[in-house]
């Protein structure tokens, strides 16, 4: 008999005391967010009131929460571990609780995504203590997925592929943006995530800024869409994808372009298998973009890791030599923006053993409505 | 003739740059969140790549955005502002541009929600320095809304009021929480928030865990159902509003504290007025409570600030002496959880020149469905 391997196992803290041990940290602190969810399995908010778990290198881990809070932290995963929950009361000071327990640490490290709120009152109570990230213990453990993660991963997958497939049942002519975008967070929302992440419609000029969300601009016929989405899932992990659209026949300058590109984004991919550097699959990518005369106009990296968080380890930039390893999760997603349109195509991929797995299965051609 | 005030009015940076050379602050650094909006209408998201606002005591402030998210920057408010925009590109070091800009300033202040990751960052870009809270500036400001800010937070109350008018239609026994809860946020987005911020469906004993979400918990006749909702509208201000529901008929000691807590609620609310403080409003709420025999039950205080954050000053609790002053908006929320059921009612108030203003409308009594 076999059981399904967890998304969020045990041992998880077990390792990460080991990791606070051997980086000769003293306290590892996390407040709520992808780190403490991975680690407990608890998905709570960061709030201004201090949720917070403590490891350190001696002693027993525990998790501090709020006394409102504990029936919700003792109902999620973090409730079948063997970790304490001390809880503060609304009139009380939670980091004089931390303080008491922790004394003088000398290497504390803090979530990365610790609010500069709480970062600071740690400064405070440990004056004499050098503050890092908990990256350093975390991000080697993120990293690499493991089989339960990439399921979930092609799971988010899947969910965001069945939302670009109606994206042609919304993109039309006469509608703005922001209508087009309210369509598709109701699709994100209906096909299994529990958040929206973020809704890119670029139509027309808006194709060429990598970053815009959506606006009152009304699609035209000719437009070329860029529509970049993404949302979490129940089980905390994230789909990003993003596809281009032509509301009818696109000019001929994008069209040579978009080939460009599709090469780029398919060599990139192919690359991808254990060993080959970060570094190196946005160089695939660029140098086809390059030799065919529009490097200037790819202005950002090739892309970023994905789990827990949109964004996370490894970045596929130019710099990060890191090489690949099984269970990586990144995005490929070379854009070209000369303006007045632009164009880009985004997969999530991961490492394998022997290549590499995408998580994204929408055509990836030009997809013309 | 008359013009519409501004939501975001350009005068707040001159504000902003005002406060920084009172408060001593050699630089005021905000990253993405409701800090930056604030003062610049920009609604960008935090991430690992930096966009900071650099607001010193001498000197011109500029916005440091990548090079990729340019575009979208000048589309935003800040691009109608008089502010320089600095980019970097994907293998530059943002830090080092603004080092170089800033030299070895002394005091530095950071926004409250600045990511670790960036707070340590700037630490040791300037190692002389030390970091403080931007709230010290932002916070004065804030905490007062203007007309335009008040007009945005009934907007959000009126929305959120139609959701709750919308809840018997969907909580009924035998669905699950967590069914319930994906109508309820589909509602929210379908009555014109662009966000879901929380969405909390708390039936039978779930009812007695004030921050519980959703669950697969099969919802019972004769439950209880605390839903505590909000979401955040296209001007960026958010709505924040629980009323407690009956599944059929309430147990017989539920009805007797429920009274209690709406005799409560109402008196909190209607005792706001400028020169009242911020702890009175608790006392009074938790005076009725008390004296009812309940105290032991509300476990929380009795409310917060609201405005660009679901969570903001005032916080509306014990040892907060703020005397109210006319702009300044709140949740009014007192609970009693004394399980296997519990009971919540939450309305915005904003206090005004003589008195109060209630954002939200919807029937406060127990809705029996």
């Amino acid at each position: 008999m076999t059981t399904e391997p967890a998304l969020y196992p045990s041992e998880r803290l077990t390792q990460v005391t080991e990791a606070v041990r051997v980086k000769g940290i003293d306290v590892l602190l996390l407040s709520p967010g992808p780190d403490l969810r991975y680690v407990t399995g608890y998905d709570a908010k960061q709030l201004e009131r201090l949720t917070c778990l403590a490891v350190p290198a001696q002693g027993d881990p525990f998790l501090l929460v709020p006394q409102l809070e504990l029936r919700a932290a003792q109902a999620s995963p973090a409730g079948d571990l063997e970790l304490d929950m001390v809880t503060w009361g609304e009139t009380e000071n939670p980091f004089g609780i931390i303080k008491k327990a922790m004394g003088d640490p000398h290497y504390v490290a803090l979530s990365d995504r610790m609010w500069a709120l709480h970062v600071l009152q740690f400064a405070a109570i440990f004056p004499t203590a050098s503050q890092h990230l908990a990256s350093a213990v975390l991000s080697p453990l993120r990293i690499r997925k493991s089989a339960a993660e990439v399921a979930a991963l092609k799971e988010a997958g899947d969910a965001i592929d069945r939302v670009h497939a109606g994206v042609p049942n919304w993109l039309r002519a006469g509608l703005t943006e922001r209508q087009v975008g309210a369509k598709i967070a109701e699709a994100i929302l209906a096909e299994g995530h529990v958040q929206v992440d973020f809704v890119i419609v670029g139509s027309g000029p808006n194709a060429a800024s990598p970053h815009h969300e959506v606006s009152d601009r009304v699609i035209e016929h000719g437009d070329v869409v860029v529509v970049d989405i993404g949302g979490t899932m129940p089980s905390g992990y994230c789909s990003d994808c993003t596809r281009t659209y032509a509301v009818g026949t696109p000019p001929d300058d994008f069209t040579k372009y978009f080939d460009v590109l599709y090469t780029a984004q398919e060599a990139a991919t192919v690359g991808v298998r254990p060993g080959v550097t970060a570094e190196s699959v946005d160089r695939t990518a660029r140098r086809i973009i390059d030799d065919a005369g529009y490097g200037e106009w790819f202005i950002h990296r090739t892309g970023h890791g994905i789990g827990l968080e949109s964004h996370e380890d490894p970045y596929i930039v130019e710099g990060n030599t890191t090489p690949l390893q099984p269970g990586m999760a990144f995005s490929i997603e070379p854009g070209i923006y000369p303006g007045p349109h632009g164009a880009r195509i985004e997969d999530i991929v991961v490492c394998t053993e022997t290549g590499y797995q995408r998580m994204n299965n929408a055509p990836r051609e030009l997809v013309i409505v």
